[in-house]
């Protein structure tokens, strides 16, 4: 299923992609999509079955925003360095065990939504990422099939990175991460049924039409399953909460000088099979 | 004031504790104490005011938890190495501005609840740290005034810390500072009209009646305002965040091998000047 929150801007409801393109409605049938929906095998099963029958009324698409396709979302977990082609690009050598970071749940906006260039960068990045949504509560986890049985399903997520306030400021990445907006999400959560092998996905991203990262998750150092188990060993994962898997190749860092930074007015677009579009202007902050 | 959370295990409710030491309900008054009740005045004024004149009823002690005194917390941002005495103990210069890491607000437990060490954990150390609470939007803010007129009050927190996960294990500090149960924050939030200058606050721990901290905010390199008006201009602090602001001299990894981390059974105490005390066993998790 595509499950998606769609509205009026603030007031976004729980809704479904079916397999016509139709938006079909929810809020008659659950609260919202958030992580005790994605716990609760019950009303997903509803939700699927009512699909299935069509008995769900359709949406009008127009004057909707695209929210997050997360309702409450618990925490961000990132994955640094995450592909082999892009830790090659960034002249770093590839990690000896996932390299984690966060970004703050209040800087998750929708996938059409604008992008703020902060006050004072110089050099706002891009960064196309698999997203990982978590089912259930994860602890410790041993086995790669263990850890699968934990994920909800997938969607995309623009991890924007402020690459000077990452690295060059002293201390953790954290502070180039978690400028308002850096975390575009969506434009569905596709459950994981549907996707039958996340390292077989293509990720692919554009500014201004122009094609920047164009990779595959079988590029991933650290497929899904070994990143959601390894991390559950460090903290619990909850449903709910977002695991993004890393970037490919192709980001703005790994051009050559002059290297070709986000400004007011560019546009990003991003895709991954299977898991929608998003398209965002940049504005400044 | 000094405002918590109290009642049966996971149904905490808003609480006052008066200048007599008589806690006080006030569920009837305010929903919860979160970043909605901070941001508003008036509702704060109304508490004020019932307080005040004592028309809150009193609430029975006997067994209650008390719950850590947010019902929901947006963030926490952490500042590390902020106190000149423990930079020294690390072997770390002072940094030339604060270094920022992460703990997801799920790590957070009530002031007297278990902490669990990892497993696999031989260095589970302690930090006692003040963190600040924000009562309302910060952006781009420009001066220590500003900054400070930002924060809603103050309260105890317990920054625990995994050192090899958070150093030797790749990647950034935040792999050491996000596993279970490592974030016990309260008893209290006190507001910051109590807190006339929280430069010059003394903090205290104890393990197994030792005490192995003791230090004061006069110590920090970055103070309180400089603290919340710097990490605003890096990302949106909203009402109901909070910033541990780093933590002085004297955890297990300052000392002397065989450095005495912490292990199942271990108590340990913590103490900051006006804000309360805690107290928690260590448990294997």
């Amino acid at each position: 299923m595509k499950l998606l929150r769609v509205g009026t801007a603030g007031s976004e409801r729980p809704a479904l992609l079916d397999g016509e393109g139709t938006l079909r409605d929810l809020s008659g049938l659950v609260p919202d999509i958030d992580g005790a929906l994605l716990a609760d095998d019950a009303a997903l099963a509803r939700v699927r079955a009512a699909a299935d029958s069509r008995e769900l009324p359709a949406l009008d698409r127009t004057g909707l925003r695209i929210g997050p396709p997360l309702g409450r979302i618990g925490k961000i977990v990132c994955i640094g360095l995450n592909y082999h082609d892009h830790a090659r690009e960034t002249g770093a050598e590839p990690p000896a065990e996932p390299v984690v970071f966060f970004k703050a749940p209040d800087t998750v906006v929708g996938p059409n939504d604008t992008v703020l260039v902060p006050r004072g960068s110089t050099k706002t990045d891009w960064e196309v990422e698999l997203a990982v949504v978590i089912g259930r509560t994860a602890r410790y986890l041993e086995s790669d099939e263990e850890a699968l049985a934990h994920v909800a399903g997938y969607a995309v997520a623009h991890d924007v990175s402020e690459r000077e306030f990452q690295i060059e400021r002293g201390g953790t990445w954290d502070k180039g991460k978690n400028c308002e907006t850096f975390n575009p999400l969506g434009p569905w959560l596709v459950t994981a049924d549907e996707i039958p092998d996340p390292q077989d996905l293509r990720l692919r991203l554009w500014v201004n039409g122009e094609l920047k990262q164009d990779g595959t998750t079988a590029e991933q150092i650290f497929p899904v399953a070994e990143v959601v188990r390894y991390v559950s060993r460090f903290m619990t994962l909850y449903p709910g909460d977002v695991i993004n898997t890393g970037t490919p190749a192709g980001v703005a860092m790994g051009h050559p000088e002059p290297k070709p930074y986000l400004r007011a007015g560019d546009v990003v677009e991003l895709e991954i099979d299977g898991l929608g579009r998003q398209r965002q202007e940049l504005k400044d902050a």
